[in-house]
């Protein structure tokens, strides 16, 4: 760990504050008893992903790299450690609820005393710049996560209470996108080079490859909630021949009906968001379906669902003008930045891919070696990103992954077909 | 409901103003969050206990008896209706963690606002004196729970957060009573006598009935946490033939090792209780162990748990000087109030008993009649009451109950044998 | 262990040959396949019923009473040994249906085997009679699971093979005995005296005892498949107010809308019997129904269930015409034998009571001190005797039990009420 | 469907008699007791075996195509009907164990009749001959699981009892290879071609397509019992950082330590066959691991597992020395034939590749077209075959696959890296 070129540090430094900022500022309107609410083993609590974030910090950055540094408060290493076996024993997971102690205050002053040692030890040039630049990575994962599971746990409580209002909501195009783009197939250059200065790319995005992927086409918006309700109505929960095998035993087993967070009234469907429960919106993407239903949707629908490649590809034409990632052997058949949709920012789209290592994948040492690789199995790719994605987190090669059971995310979809 | 006398409604007044006052006092140490933790299905969180107990004020007395009367908020019914299947819908049991709304201060005002009607309905001689007195009960009932269940609220913690302190825990005598007492057999009458002015009792204490009762021998002392100690030592949780055939299912389902809150380390075995973790004191009676434990020690011991008639006896003969409950033709072999202790105030008592109905049960109609006919299968009783236990709930004929397999309450045994 | 006196020897001896014929003769309709089934965990294949019941034998008379006794097959002890867990390991009860070897012929060699080797033992006078009895009486408690579980058995299966035709099955009586009858309260004595020469009682029925039994009113018959119907369609099922806390629970988890083994078809309520699926019978006693059901519909019919001293007094006068049993004390409203009907050989009848020991019960030692004290938990008391049990297992005394929530059983209900 | 011509309908006809003649031979050792036991939801009985895939021919064959063709026994449809939820109501799934009737001489005399019915079926030209083919193969895969599935069975019963002796295992090449073979990159033609005459190839082999395939490394043979062994030794099992999150979870809660069957001993390591208990061969491939397994083995060599492509690519060049299977663009490392070993024939090869459908996949329709496509979600695929594989279901496109956390097949796995 050199010390680094003083401007580059600078902005990065510059960067983790308002990152850490705008974590305590999503925590604002939660109050200590909301912050430790856990709805379910998959989602934490509001403060443990204060603490937890905040302890990546103290655990990988200061504790070996400054000297002298006293922890905040030991006991949080047990609390705050998350799926890092190698680091040492945990909390378990599923009991991160009953954590009333410490109190919300309590971490927001850890928050505060690492953010102040983290100042000190840049001043003295002993930040590594590249854990600096994984942890805000990290961080705003699970700023993501925090309020997915606030929504969660919100939608738990029958008073169906809002987190704020105006709040973060996919709200779809306006005119919305109609019909399908086409694109000539070709060998197109898939994932993100490594070791970028400066560009914050995850283990799994690479390393960069090449693809042959075949002509085909991809809707212009992502499906929509006018159009899931016309699929309940046409018995598309009760038609085992349009799902996947696993996924017809986990619908019978939860007995699923309709999105997670719709719930069918005397004025029609409903749905929890983050502003309190609403009428769904027909022009809206749907969100909150799992990888089974949105697979189901698509056979209803005589399509498909697009391979992470093929989004890639799209996303890259579209969505970066002036790209340079590779994709000139890929001979489009329309023009960039026309027609298509919705990309990015709506909700996360399920791509038909199983998230697996990229061809030459390495994963990294240690703790940190912990943090991607060992997913990769029985996880399917998303592509995109929803209205809950930090702005760094939106890019054309960001895989993110989820077992395809889950429906808590912001998770929708948008169809491919061949051409 | 006839206008009641005043002077006994005034008292009843008063100790229902009492009452309440002093369930307030309870939370007082909590924090919201820690009000809103429900560490597993059967507890329930602290604010729900504040908020149920008031709802049962609320629903019925004030609402059927008060012309006019307001509700405080009209979807607490629904979040603050426990098992009562009668009067409607309800938030479900194993979901009332997720209740951060409404906040404690809430719950506090909503408490305020019934006091207040409560006072009012009072003094317009509205209310029906039964249910107040019923109403008190309850809620003591629910004191008692809401230590019970913030202790194993707080055991989940790994920082082991202490209650309050001081705060009650099972101390035992000094020096301890040592032996046995002999009884002599004969006809008894157990249970309390229905409808008696002014005296609170549960449905299930009556009728009052004469029972056989062959001599035995009861233990002057309960059962201790040193003597516990031994038991482990003596592989008492690892020998079968120890055990009933459920006991010995649930204890290595459970891989039950010691009583609950037990943990061993270097320094021996801690235990959780109200005050924090602390040591065991080897001279108090051992607590929160399942009726399967109590029986299984019992066994190791050479002898076996009271029948809830002797323990009865042996409660009326010492602990009530100058009673009437009809012991006469039983020929104690022991004079009154000599020997026996801490039949009162430190654990509940397993007994060797079923929670059943007595001869000529009859259970209560309505939503009230809910309220214990319907347990009456499944669970033992347990006699006497713990330091957690309301003083009006401390009487020979009381019969608490739960599920033999349950460890959560204060609950330890007395040895007993034939004579 | 005495050399017994001749004749009641050869009178044991004799009951031994035609009880373990009688097994032999139970599994004559029963392949290897339908002998090796095992449909759930609470029954066991026919196969392994015919194994255990030899087993025992060779356990518990032949190996340690006869020397240079060889066993049949040293695996056969793994293999056979059932919940004595003081005897050593064997294999576990849910996989007794993966017992495709031994054969069914190796299990019946297996028996001709032992019997021999027991008519050579009593030729020796190295049989412990009392064990001959108990053993006798272990078979025949097996003989009657034997035929349970095969019908459970054939149930899962679709095409419902009968067992054999005729076989037994509930019939009731004709006419059906309707109304009350009526007991005057009193000192009853109930129970088995112990250790009677040549009189086999399990220790559960000991010791007798006096008890106080008010007066009360029994039904003259059971409750009939018809009278069931009729609680069916005024949606009993449906009621939640009609059932125990934890009947609830079961009825709901299991889904449970009419007895075990009902089935609606187009021409009304059919049922599955050892002669293969069949019509109710509107006027036969109601079978396979649960504890929880029985008090359900008691609870629906404005009565309840009889204690099980209740049974035995009312058993004891009508039953046993020249008995002795001590209920002298008693003054019965009616003459004996008049009136009441099927107590014994139709089903067996749940009662109110728990599965407790009497006062002064003591647990044999040994293995065969496993056999029912360790029970005595969590199960409800029984009554009389169904269509498939042996007939000496009728006895006034006889204390049958199982868990509330069983149906398997031919297990029905006669309403008692107080009067 | 048009009449064939004759000779390759004789030829297709002559290998549905030999496919059919060898499962009942199959079958042979087996009681019908043995033929009746289910030992898991995931394996089915040989009876059912023997009994659907003879369902298979009269509903899609002989039923629709044959005038006046009459079912053996109407009952069948019901019993013998699989997964085909579009072909109407089955028998569910984890109750065929309970299938002690039909007999398993009723089930040989339905196959007879069945056999008999083709055979006029052909005669008269009244055969699908796709359908024919299709029916072969699928008789095959369940004469595959007929094998894995008894095994299965038999390891639940302390018994140990063996199938057959000589049995097929997996017993590895002697001397076993060592190394690693470097193939060079390039892009490889993967899958097979759709709708080859006479050739039968499931669905999701196809289309075939081009690839691009790094470069890469291969294990000349599969990982052995004893080098699995050391892996055990070494902690493998304990090791968290060596596996995959889902693995971790799935070790841990089956308290998995070793392969499927192998049991330790004081004579070492035995594991149960096909010929009954026996002592691991170190030089035999391991067999009867799950993904989880074989993905931290390959960690903890510094290895992976390669992917289906890589496989494919591989087994092309060295099995197949005439193929045409468009390999030219690679450019082999090394000649054809050399070194490598045992890809086909002892133990299915477990791959990083899920299975997913190859670019332009289309599912066939109806009840056949449930065949494969429905199952492309949540499993990983296996190459090569075992040693219980028919030799027609051998060829270097052929996927299996099968749920990471399974271990009842033959599956093994081979080792990979980069180059």
């Amino acid at each position: 760990m050199s010390h680094p070129a003083a401007p580059f540090a600078d902005h990065l430094i510059g960067r983790l504050q308002s990152v850490r900022s705008r974590t305590a500022e999503l925590a604002a309107p939660l109050s200590d008893a909301d912050a430790t609410l856990q709805s379910m083993p998959d989602a934490s609590p509001a403060k443990w992903h204060l603490g937890h974030t905040t302890w990546f910090f103290e655990t990988f950055l200061l504790i070996p790299s400054v000297p002298g540094y006293k922890v905040f408060d030991p006991s949080y290493d047990y609390l705050f450690n998350s799926y890092y076996e190698s680091v040492g024993p945990r909390h378990a997971r599923p009991k991160r609820g009953m954590l009333s102690r410490p109190r919300l205050d309590d971490v927001l002053a850890y928050r505060a005393y690492v953010d102040e040692a983290l100042d000190r030890a840049k001043m003295r040039g002993l930040l590594d710049l590249d854990l600096v630049s994984l942890g805000i990575a990290h961080e705003e994962q699970h700023q993501e996560l925090l309020l997915t599971d606030i929504l969660h746990a919100f939608s738990q409580n029958p008073l169906r209470p809002a987190y704020r209002s105006p709040a973060p909501m996919p709200v779809g195009s306006a005119p919305r996108a109609q019909g399908w783009m086409s694109y000539a197939g070709g060998e197109a250059v898939i994932g993100a080079p490594s070791g970028e200065k400066g560009k914050t790319v995850f283990d799994c995005e690479t390393p960069r490859h090449r693809q042959i992927v075949p002509s085909f086409c991809l809707a212009k918006g992502a499906v929509t909630c006018g159009e899931w309700a016309r699929f309940i109505e046409d018995g598309g929960y009760q038609t085992p021949l349009l799902w996947l095998s696993d996924g017809w035993e986990a619908a019978q087993g939860a007995q699923w009906t309709a999105p997670l967070y719709w719930r069918w009234t005397e004025e029609g469907w409903v749905t929890m968001t983050l502003r309190g429960e609403q009428p769904i919106d027909p022009d809206a993407p749907v969100a909150h379906i799992s990888y089974y239903e949105a697979d189901a949707y698509a056979t209803w629908a005589g399509a498909r669902l697009p391979t992470e490649a093929e989004w890639e590809v799209a996303a890259t034409l579209h969505a970066v003008p002036g790209n340079d990632m590779g994709t000139d052997r890929l001979r489009p058949a329309v023009q960039r930045g026309e027609g298509i949709s919705g990309l990015f920012g709506d909700v996360w789209e399920w791509t038909a891919s199983a998230f697996l290592p990229y061809p030459g994948f390495k994963a990294e040492g240690g703790a940190i070696g912990e943090y991607n690789g060992k997913f990769m199995s029985g996880q399917m790719v998303l592509r995109g990103g929803s209205c809950v994605t930090p702005e760094h987190h939106i890019r054309t090669t960001y895989r993110n992954f989820f077992h395809p059971q889950k429906r808590w995310q912001f998770s929708g979809l948008r169809l491919a077909r061949d051409s």
